[in-house]
Order: structure tokens, then sequence, then C-alpha cells
């Protein structure tokens, strides 16, 4: 009856009330914690790096729709080593040939410092096949897992808690006589890593019992601790539940020293990041995960974004991600799954801002971060920017972007970056009028040198020549100290025509030539300039903003010589306000 | 010196050494929250949804590459109010003329209960034009925002805290003189928003300060409270750190029930969601966000996530998403930014699993969801599946998918969806070998029509007069409780040939009779049987595992009368033995 009345409601104008009658509670209901009330962890901060566990070659791979190829797989594996990776978990080596293959690459080719990681079910021949696809490793991790949550243990497993923990002991001391119990061995570390799944979802007191029964089965040491595995492998409730749940782990276990606590965090919720963080704080050793967070569903914890909040936390995340886009290469080619353009860091929009306020804010913080690393302090304050993209390898240029909700401060960037060009504030105003005008009606963002395109087109850039007034000659003579005359020699419409100007110095005298030849009153109304370069390639530019009656243009000029500069300027503004406005450019209109 | 060595070393094969040398603690350092140590939020549970308000046509439109045409944004502010948002920011209406047109679109469309909110910075003619765009709405809201954290003062505006508080209750009066002390306006419910900027950033004291200046200045009411609003403007910090920024806020501010507390996040630090969450723990009683978090850079909090984190937790969002793919049609139309296939609950692969151990879990997983539900038991419980895919307009068939990394249990499922058959355990792992050999050999995901295609042409389902041996006629007679003979007309390789066969019923009888007619040793290894469909649409299949000295061949039978369908499956695996092993398919490789 009620479902009935949902459908019905669905397919009314009153749909969206369907949803409050459909009720959620029914169905679900919120993850009760383990009770903490004395947790420590909201008071704790993260000092120092976790040991990484990169597990994108097992977990990672056996997600995506297209396997990684051998070729692939490798060329991953060398790549996480160089990021600085020392634990890597490499395949499921008794699933398959291929997976068994792998993992003897992956031995034979490790560095001695790197440890190879492979996973194995409870079951004894698969485990036999595992070691011996281990062997000869310098340090090699036997990872297995049991189902301890109730779900699981019963849906899939039909194993009672006793059951799960004579497993889980039967299962250690097998792998114990199979590694560091064999004397024929002893020349690889051999750890034991147990992952009690999904211990989000797990009692976290039943958790604990069975991870010490398993490790009074291993007996680690202080020098090779047993590493407990607390994943999160569905992602069942806000991070703050899974950090007291990590808490009361860290706090009971015995022999804490003996055991290294690591976390294996999904994204179900979105808050997989979230939860390996507070989990840390809450006492765990160890991170597991996957680069840009590939994985099942919704994926692993995403350790580029771990990694990168503790180096914006001024702490060495002990990874190297200085070359993002050789990561990023490799990570996408190998998952054949894009990162997405708003990925935390590695996203290609992350280090960029489209709104003009975005965009003012980041120009002002520029100068004002040069201006600190000129007296020798480096810390980084940028507005809305708070990882230098440097550091990922990515340019400034890449920073400001340009559409049709941009403000002048966008456009002004893009010429700085490109030109050089500090153009006046008044003059960014107007540049900007154009450059939305043509955002917006190509409904699109203006690429670099679109906009450069615009701007040499609208003030006539160093193409003083091309309009109906070009400059052939002209002298200069001081009169004195307040007057200025010069004779140019110019054609105009293609005729010769010679002319001299008065003024208080060569602009205004030149203007006053200009007026005379084309027959208009024209007024100077602004003047700036800068130079633009350094040593010998330095050269002067020059903005003027003329108007005559209603009309009004400005011009740009850029020559060695500072006087020239300023001609070309206002020949450049004077052609302007000859042929009236040039139209925005012809630009490919945005095609969704 | 130090910035040569990282060069140096960045070039040498000692590149990962590099990132521990360049010490991130000179350009970084981690962000200090509020000292809350008595904050109560851990022990906090959701218990309703908060006030919603979609951003997505102001702050997302804004930060698109290639922001929204006038028809996409009418489309997706429909799409946002059939979600059931109440309250929308709909532009910057004072930034252009596009802005301003649509404000005035969205306050003549909209429904009386749905709030318009528009964005203006703290200038009377903007100011004015904004509230101009608003006038004849039931319910405006006008958002103003200021700098206030110590970068954002300092690096963009060069104002005092103590301007601050002076512009920010300016401000606020300037829009009440405007607005609701205006008796022209009194048809129009308004309220005021003010954003201290970004008050992830901002020292908690001073933005509660600035708070109660503008809260004074607007004077607000019970029943239309001021609406703070508490952006993390750029997440500069862990989730907890905002978290006990928010409570701080939420317990300080004075006259608590005249004011809105609302929480605006981004996502630079990955957290946006559990930022979301916990402040909502802290005491924040709205959300700002947008679908599938769109936003400047990684975006703002993403809506869908949080909606669908309560409604997994059994509490009504109060938002429709049950049609999720009409949801993600609006917005990639709009963003022209596609929907990553991992983000939770609308990414395209989070419904999925491939792993063989996953799928084996799901699968059973369903079938103990059944057997609830036929008591009446609603709950929903699928390892690795926390929200039912129906629940956003998905079907089953999706969820699981079958490659290399796949075991036997995925292809049985995509079998067992596409034709009622429940394959036996034992030929679940001979098939899976099939499809894992094709999956491998191919290096991608096998569609479901692929995998089909496996099954069909490894066991000759149906097929059975395509092979040497065809069926013309039989009959069977029962001789006694323990003995059956059966007569059996049949062509081999294209001779006739009638014989009779023996066994204690009509399949062995069946196997005798074939043995003389192929001239080897048959016997008859497994048989299994099950009802296919339902009413007059029943069927029977059966399976039979038959060897022959070391070659041995599953066969399918399917048809109306159980007999035959034995006889078929029968016909399937003696053909297949005679033929050998066919061949995997021809199926187009991976691209990449």
């Amino acid at each position: 009856m009620f479902k009935r009345t949902v459908a019905l409601l669905e397919k009314s104008k009153y749909k969206p009330f369907a949803n409050m009658l459909r009720d959620p509670s029914v169905k679900y209901s919120r993850f009760r914690g383990v009770d903490l009330p004395d947790r420590t962890w909201p008071n704790k901060v993260i000092t120092k790096a976790p040991l990484w566990l990169s597990t994108d070659l097992r977990d990672g791979n056996q997600s995506l729709p297209d396997p990684m190829s051998v070729e692939q797989k490798k060329e991953y594996f060398h790549k996480l080593i160089e990021i600085g990776f020392k634990e890597i978990e490499v395949a499921f080596p008794s699933a398959s040939q291929t997976d068994f293959d792998f993992t003897r690459y992956a031995v034979e080719n490790a560095p001695d410092d790197v440890s190879i990681q492979a996973l194995v079910q409870s079951r004894e021949h698969l485990i036999r096949r595992t070691v011996d696809s281990l062997k000869g490793a310098k340090r090699a991790v036997v990872h297995t897992y049991l189902a301890t949550s109730d779900l699981f243990r019963d849906v899939v497993f039909g194993m009672s808690q006793k059951e799960a923990i004579e497993k889980a002991v039967q299962t250690a001391k097998f792998v114990r006589s199979l590694t560091k119990d064999d004397p024929a061995l002893k020349d690889t570390v051999w750890s034991y890593q147990f992952s009690p799944e999904c211990f989000s979802d797990t009692p976290t007191e039943f958790a604990l019992e069975i991870c010490e029964a398993v490790k009074a089965a291993w007996e680690p040491t202080e020098e090779n601790p047993i590493i407990f595995n607390l994943p999160a492998t569905v992602e069942v409730s806000g991070p703050h539940v899974y950090a007291d749940q990590v808490e009361y782990f860290s706090r009971n276990i015995s022999e804490r020293e003996k055991v290294i606590i690591s976390l294996h965090c999904h994204n179900d919720r979105g808050c997989g990041v979230a939860a390996t963080e507070l989990g840390m704080l809450a006492g765990a050793d160890r991170v597991e995960g996957c680069l840009f967070g590939n994985g099942e569903r919704t994926g692993n914890v995403d350790l580029v974004t771990v990694a990168l909040n503790m180096y914006t936390d001024g702490i060495s995340p002990d990874l190297d991600f200085s070359d993002m886009e050789s990561v990023i290469d490799v990570v996408e080619k190998g998952n054949k799954i894009p990162i997405h353009c708003r990925a935390p860091y590695g996203g290609s929009l992350v280090v960029s801002a489209f709104s003009g306020s975005h965009q003012d804010a980041i120009k002002k913080g520029f100068v004002k971060q040069a201006e600190r690393e000129a007296k020798g302090d480096r810390r980084w304050l940028i507005p809305y920017l708070p990882l230098d993209p440097k550091d990922i390898g990515r340019n400034y240029e890449a920073v400001i972007r340009v559409n049709s909700q941009s403000g002048k401060g966008g456009a002004a960037w893009v010429v700085e970056r490109a030109l050089g060009l500090d153009l006046p504030r008044e003059m960014q105003v107007d540049f900007s009028k154009v450059v939305q005008e043509a955002a917006d009606k190509l409904g699109r963002e203006l690429k670099s040198d679109e906009i450069i395109s615009l701007l040499q087109s609208n003030y006539n850039i160093d193409n003083c020549s091309s309009g109906a007034l070009k400059l052939q000659d002209y002298s200069i003579q001081k009169q004195s100290e307040f007057v200025t005359t010069i004779e140019v020699h110019v054609t105009y419409n293609g005729k010769e025509v010679t002319v001299e100007g008065t003024g208080n110095g060569p602009i205004s005298s030149f203007v006053n030539a200009v007026s005379k030849v084309v027959g208009r009153e024209i007024e100077l109304q602004k003047y700036a300039e800068h130079a633009v370069g350094s040593g010998s390639n330095t050269k002067a530019a020059t903005y003027v903003y003329l108007t005559s009656g209603d009309d009004s243009q400005w011009g740009i000029g850029i020559h060695e010589s500072i006087t020239r500069a300023s001609l070309n300027s206002i020949l450049a503004s004077v052609n302007g306000l000859i042929a009236g406005k040039p139209h925005t450019l012809h630009l490919k209109r945005a095609t969704a």
C-alpha cells in the first residue's frame, strides 16, 4: 500500500514527496561504533609520516573494468618505488598464474628495502602457493584476512565468532610454519599481516579478541611486529566513529610495541581521507591505499591526498609527488580511468581559478609573496592556493583561467604572464569587457592565445603600421623647460603628410601633431609606462588612453626606445579611434 | 645551496631523497584551530536533514571552464526544485547582465516555498542592483561576504579587523534599508546571509565578533533568523578542526535561536563531506554545496553524498535522488564535467563488484536478503553494497561485472540474471576458467552478452542439433523398478542409427545408448536440474557432467519437458566431448 502510494506519487507532479514517504529507516540504520567518551584523538596532531603501503597493484587492479597488462603493472611497480613506497602489495598470487608470475617479478626486482606483500585467503593450498611466490624476497609480507563482521560471518561464511578465531589462529600458525619457522627461508624477513574484515562493521571488542589470538599464534617481536590491518572494507559510518574504533583497538591491544596498526579505508561515504587522517590521530602507524583512490566501488583512500595534506601541514610525507604529471601518466595508463579534474592535488582544475574575485586575490597574493621572498621568508601564503603548484610540478600559467565569470584580473594575469605587460587598472577594466563579451558569446573558457589575440586586435599592439596612420619619421626639439615641438612625417590613408606639433613634451606634442593630420580633436587622458624584460633585452611598454569627442581608445606600444614606444602607443590608439572598435575574434563556440 | 642539492638529486637516481631534503616546514605549517577540549560533537549523532542550499548555479557555475548556457541553467534550476531544494543560490546578479537576467527568471519561476539567494560584494551600487534583481520574489536571501581571515584581510583587502567589522555592519544596515525596512517590498520575505571569509582560516573569536555585530545591525527574529554561513573557502585543516570551530561558534553566538548556522565546505584536502558532517554534529543547521561536488578547484562539498549518507543511516534527507540517472544527465550537460566513475553513489562503478570474493559474498547476500524479505524484514544487508542500487534507480544487472580478476561467482551471476540458470557449483568453477582465460587474453572486462556467448558455445546449450550427434526420435520403457530401456533414433556424422540403451532411468539408459553410437565409454558423473521461469512458461534446465577416459564435458539442456531437457544436456555434453573443447570467442581486445 505504502509502496503503491510512493509509485503513484513518483509518476505525478508530487514526485518529490515520494521520497519523504519512502522511509529509509525501514531499510537502513546508523552503524553504532564503540563507546569511547574519553577519546583522545581529537586533541592530537599528526607529526610524522606513517608507513605507507600501496595496494594499487592488488586491490586497485582487481577493481578495474580492464585490469592492467603485465607491462603496465611493471611500469606502475617501478613508479611506486620511485615515489618512495617501501611496502607494496603486488598481487593475489594464488588466484592466477598471471598474479603468481607478477609476484615473482616483484620479488626479483624490488630494492632491498622494499617489502613485497601478497594477499591470500585462509586456505592451506592457496597459502602454500603464495609463500612459493614470495620465496627469495628480502622482505615479504603474507597478508591473510577473515570475515569478522556479523554480516560477513553470517551471510557469507556461516561461521561463529569462536570458529573464526580458531580459523584465524590455525592460519597464522600455518603461515608461520611455512615462513619464519622454516630455517631454509631465513634469508627473507617474513612479516605477517592479518585483516579482520570488515573491521569498520565488526564489534570492536571481537576484532580485538581475534587479533590477540592471532598475535599469540604468530609471536611477533618489537623488531618485526605483526601488522593488524583494520579495513573499512565498506565505509559504514562517519570518520569520527572509525577513529574511535581505532583508538579503542590501539589502547587495548596487548604488547602494543609488537604491533603495527594499519588502516585500509574505502570511500563509500566520501570520507576515506578523513577516516584515514582521524585514524592516524587515533594511533595508527601505517596506511594502505591507492594513488588517486582507485579500488572497488568508490575506491580505496587516495594516498596522494593523504600524503600531500601532510606536506601542506609542514610535514614531509616521505613520498615524492613533485613530478605529478608523470605519476598521473602511469596511473591513467594502468587503470584506464582518468583522474577527475577536481581530484585534490592531481586534478587538472585544482590549481586554477576562474572567478574574478579569486583571480584578483591570487594576483595580489603573488605580489606579496614576491615581497616576502625577497626578504628571505619562504612561507607560502597565497589566497585560494593552499599548495604551491610548483611543488607538484605545475607552473603558474595554469593558475588563472578566463571565462565569462572572470573579472579583470584574469585576463590581465594572462597578459602579464604571456607578454610581461602590466596593464593599467582602468585598461584592465576596459579589456575585461572585451574578454567577457567574447567568452559569453562563445559560452566557454578562452585560451591564453585567444586572450592575447583579443588584446592585440583590440589595442593594435605594435601593429601601428597596419592602420590608416603610419609614422615614417620624426624629430623632436625641446624648445624650453615647458615646450617641446615635434616634426612628424606620416602617411595617412596612403598620402604622405608632414606636420608639426607642440606640447609640454614629446607625447603631448605628438598627439597635437596627429590631431592635425586626422582632423579631429584628440586628447591624451592617461599615460603609463614600465620596462619589459631585463638586461640587453629590456624594452619599454607604454599605455595611452586617448579620447576624441565621445570616442575613446586605449593603445599599447612596445619598443627598445621609450620615446618610440610612446609614439607607437599613440599611433595604435589613434588608428583604433579612426577605425572604430574592432569586433571580437571569430572563435570556436563551446560544443556542448 | 639546499635548492641546488635538491635539483641535483632530482636528476640523479637518488630522486626519491630529494623530497625528504626539500623541507615542507619551511613553506607550510599546520593550521591551528580553536581550543575546545570540552567539545561535544564526537558524541552526537545526526537525526534530521539540515536545510539545504544548492549553489550549483552560482559557486558551481563560476568555476566551470565552460559555464552553463542560459538554457542549461534553467534546466538545472528546475531539476534542483524537483530534487527538493528549498533554497537555491542562483547567481551573482550584479556581475553581469546574464546573471541579472537569470535571477529574474528564477524569481519569476520559483515555487512559493523556494527561496532565491543571490551573492553580492559589500559595495552599495552592486547591492542595489542585486536587490533589484530579487524584487517580487516570495522569498529572497541577500548574501554578502567579507574577508575576515588574516591572509585575506591583509593580502587582498588591506583592512584591519576593526575596519572589517565597520564595513560588515554598514553593509548589513544598507541591505536592510533596501529590503526588509522598505514597506514597498513587504510582500517578499527578505533574509540576510553573511559569510566571514574564509571562516576556516579566520580566528574563530573574530568570526564570532564580526557576526555579533552584523546580527545587531540586521536584528533578526526567531521567525526569520539571520544566516551565518561559515565557509571553508579553502579547506586548510582536518574536518575535526573545522567541527571544533563550528561548535565554538554555535555555543558562543548570542540569541542562538535567531541564527541559522550554515556550512559551506570546499574539498582541498578531500575532506569536504567529512567536514560538513562533523560540522552538522557540531551544531550547524544548514548545508551549502553542489551536486557531485562541483565548484572552484577541488569543488564544493558534494550534496549527493551528504544526503545519501543520511539516507543509508536511516534518515530521510528530504532530497530525492531516486532518479539518479536523470540528475547525472542534467549535471553533466550543464557542467560539461563528467561524474567520476568512483564518485560515491553517482559513479558508474560504485554499485559494481569485479573481484571474485566480493561477487560471491554479494550473491550469497542476495539469497539471504530474499529469505528475509519473504518474512517481511526489509532491512538491506548485502555485503559490499551499503545502498540498494534500486534506491537510486539502478538495477542489479550492473552490480556484478566480470574480468580476469573475477571468480566463479561473477560469471554465474551474469548467467543467472540473463538466462535464469543456476549453474551447479562445480560447473561454475569450470566455466570461470573459460571466462578468466578469455578476459585475461583480451585484457579487459567481458560484457554480459560475451559471457553468455562463451557459455553457449562452451556447453552447446540447446544447440545439440548442430553437433555430430543429433536426436531424431526416442521411446522410453520402464522395465522394472530398477531398469529402464530407451530406443533412440539418431543421426551421427550424417548417418542414421537406431540403438537401444539400458540403465536405471531414462538418463543413464540414454547415456548407455549414446555410448554405443559414438563407440566410446561415456560415464555420467553429475546431474542437476531446476525449473526456469514460472506459470505456463516454466521450463526445465538440466546439467550433466560426462567423462570419457581423460576427457570431460559439462552440458546444459533446457526444455518444457524435463526428460527432453535431460537428453538435450547429454547431447550437448557428448557433442562437446567429440569435438574437443571449443575455443573462446574472438572478442575485441582492450585498446589501452
